[in-house]
């Protein structure tokens, strides 16, 4: 089994509305020093499978179709084995 | 100068809607080894001071008030000095 870990951030040409919208909040509260906000996703999930091909082929798919917009959006990836897991758990 | 780098993440005795959803569009796409979806958020900014003290207050204070809720929610920060930046470059 893989644990997959992404980073999504928009590219740095690309307004971040979101992130301008907090640190004005981070102003009024007197945080003066908070500048250039950008906020991104952060995803982990687990690849239920051994074989790291299939593993590292199945999260650029779901980078690409599903969590990240391949055209306002870089993402990185981090891929590890883990040996033993329990599935079920949260 | 310091560049902050914040990871938040639900606890996780939290159920994570959003990562669910976003798990079933994976299995109608064919995606069947994911499991486990969660989605968090990553933040980057950076601290305009020299003072490693009054920065790791601001980005507490920032993490505390108005990234994260303290309620459901954990977060990493990674703080580092940069030596030399122009604030006006996005």
């Amino acid at each position: 089994m893989f644990r997959a870990k992404v980073l999504i951030k928009r590219r740095a040409s690309i307004l971040d509305p979101q992130g301008k919208a907090v640190e004005i909040g981070a102003q009024h509260l007197g945080l003066t020093n908070i500048k250039n906000t950008r906020i991104g996703k952060y995803i982990e999930f687990d690849v239920d499978t051994n074989d790291k091909t299939e593993a590292e082929k199945e999260v650029n798919d779901y980078c690409e179709k599903l969590l990240a917009n391949p055209v306002m959006e870089d993402y990185e990836i981090t891929l590890e084995e883990v040996k033993w897991a329990n599935l079920n758990s949260e």
